[in-house]
């Protein structure tokens, strides 16, 4: 029977074997004690495998709480473990159980953090996977050959519907691919939904008929799962092209059926990341965390920034687009949202380290501070794109694109 | 506007009244720069609050990655920040964007931690809560005065449909109140959900047909949405009691769904629970996770056991028994759920230090295990707690009962 894969770093205070022997035994057919029915033949068919074990370091001090070392050592080590299909079907939220569920408690690990996961062909289809993707987000937003230039409004919060349709309006007439809805920005008391839904829409719409490319606007229709279903059909009704969820907090099973919907493009939301890969020891690296979510279907999912205004480092982020990159066996590949603290100056690094324009690019206040104003924050953009394409330096560019070089004036250091 | 008041522990290189007003910009009206129509109106009516801080100690190394600290010191203090009630309304996903979001990624943090939230009564209000709570599960379950003893059927996953329902036989033939599926075990291979639910069902309500008492089994329907609530409406035909949710895999979208069905009690399960809180500097604290699945609706909630398995300590147990004790205004107070390597001998000391007898208390391997048998182990459970009950000491228990002698000798330190 075919086997699911997991890598997980950990760090022991006991011998690696034993500890990993422990993991998978607590995730399958194991307990604190042995118990009757736990046969050779149920083992054989439901136990949980450790597949290897590469050593690497010995610290003195743990990584996060847990048993103490009787001789002071506690050992790091890369531990692959393999279920069969068969214990879970094709359930992701028992299948997430299995691979971050009691684990991270067991008192036999220092520090673990699931890196990666190997899904057999035959598991991952049967999923259908993102419904656009790059290709599905290109053509609804008529944008080929370079990234997609995207905003989040900002003020995050407190604007009206017609201030927040007005700056739209600004921004589609500069040009721009995408807007969103900021996170904490759902059904505020001053920005009911549907209210904004539609002033945003009117612009939006009307801007489409005059030029022919409709803007992507990401509503955010994170909630509970009548109201999302709701405002998604609102949306489709409207005319809009693409919802955005704050997959953490909306949760697998109900992100998954809004994904399956198919209408819309779904911009996937990874608030809260930081609280499961923060730490380098505990939680789930992005490897293993963008296949979940690419398995449930969102069609964008973000991955930060070069030079972002977070902690996460630039190799970090970089990983992360490489990652979504790697093919899924037939699944469409997703757009990475790209943003934090972008202006356009990390157009440059960000294509030099990873050779891509299927991303979702966007600046918040990199667009909406710009001293020239919102639409030359968007022609900014543009700009830093064209240039970095074509071969430029941030300094070539700036003396060619004069909105590019008062971003670069005001953003840059 | 009312408002509600989330309280963090923090780690900050910087200054903690810098650091807490970089969290309260950001996770409202704010970005990383200033932006137009930030007006001050709209400041005073969106913006998070920063309401106080308390300093504690400073340390020479970051909790976990982040800035450097230029002059070498780490500050840590206890920061509560407000929110208007106006910035999400009634919305659990975004509220939960906006208490425990991007924030965790921010720079100025080497540790961030959400310990506590409080919330107005009318927020609280608008949300019904559990449906069954203690007094509902004990109805269903006839059990008063005493804690509701139950099993998880072990081994976890590997026995067939009629397997299972023969342990459940013996066991509703020795008493038990409760029995739940593993989180591990929803619908494999050789136990499909819908047959192990009929045997299972078969043998309860035989069982209640003959004593009058119905056991509450757990049915993990965990899974994705339409599945879940076919699942549910199959248990309520077959007249079972309860389902279990994994709640954070599932997530809260999915499971306030379920929850407000109302038809069965809710078994709160919350594997995945140490990548949030493992850590001492990272994540959420028990005290204000119970607090969101409260308002969700879940009737019951782990809260690991006394001398338990895995690394938490006693007190952080006893505490989160006890924030379960606590009331949430109108809502009625939920069971907790503690079990992991529990055999009885934890009664003891369970009860003194919690002094309530409204838990749910299991033990899975310590009845499944029992040298005399599983309808001996759930025999020895009673025993515990009425020993612990009428003032006796494990020891003197010990001498008066049996099958608690039993257990002690296998399971006792």
């Amino acid at each position: 029977m075919e086997r699911i894969t997991a890598t997980y770093y950990i760090e022991t205070p006991y011998e690696v074997a034993k500890a990993a022997a422990v993991l998978a035994g607590e995730q399958s057919s194991g307990t604190f004690v042995a118990v009757p029915n736990e046969t050779e033949e149920l083992k054989q068919r439901f136990a949980a495998r450790v597949e290897s074990i590469e050593h690497l370091q010995t610290v003195w001090e743990p990584a996060i709480p847990g048993a103490r070392s009787k001789d002071g050592n506690y050992r790091r080590a890369i531990v692959k473990v393999s279920w069969s299909i068969e214990n879970f079907g094709y359930n992701l939220p028992v299948l997430i159980s299995t691979l971050q569920g009691n684990l991270y408690e067991i008192t036999q690990f220092t520090g673990l953090k699931l890196m990666d996961i190997d899904f057999p062909e035959s598991f991952v289809k049967h999923y259908a996977g993102a419904k656009f993707g790059v290709a599905g987000c290109r053509e609804l937003t008529k944008v080929y050959e370079r990234p997609l230039i995207g905003t989040i409004i900002k003020p995050s919060i407190g604007m009206s519907p017609e201030q927040t349709a007005r700056i739209v309006k600004t921004l589609a007439e500069a040009g721009i691919d995408f807007v969103k809805d900021d996170e904490l920005m759902s059904s505020a008391a001053n920005s009911q939904f549907e209210d904004r839904l539609n002033a945003v829409m009117n612009v939006i719409n009307a801007n489409a008929d005059k030029t022919g490319k409709k803007v992507m606007y990401a509503f955010n229709i994170s909630g509970e799962t009548d109201e999302m279903h709701d405002r998604y059909e609102k949306i489709v009704n409207a005319g809009g092209t693409c919802a955005m969820v704050s997959i953490n907090t909306v949760g697998m099973s109900a992100t998954k059926k809004i994904c399956d919907q198919g209408a819309l493009a779904i911009h996937g939301h990874r608030n809260g990341w930081g609280m499961m890969n923060r730490h380098p020891l505990l939680g789930i690296d992005f490897k293993a965390y963008q296949k979940l979510w690419r398995l449930v279907g969102v069609d964008q999912l973000h991955v930060n920034g070069i030079q972002n205004k977070f902690w996460e480092t630039d190799d970090s982020v970089v990983n992360s687009i490489q990652s979504l990159k790697e093919p899924l066996f037939q699944h469409k590949n997703i757009l990475p949202v790209v943003s934090s603290g972008q202006w356009g100056g990390q157009a440059f690094e960000t294509y030099r380290r990873t050779q891509t324009v299927d991303l979702l690019y966007m600046a918040g206040g990199g667009i909406m501070a710009h001293p020239m104003g919102a639409a030359a924050g968007v022609v900014a953009l543009q700009q830093a794109w064209k240039a970095t394409v074509d071969g430029l330096t941030l300094d070539e560019a700036r003396k060619l694109y004069t909105e590019f070089d008062k971003a670069a004036e005001k953003f840059g250091k």
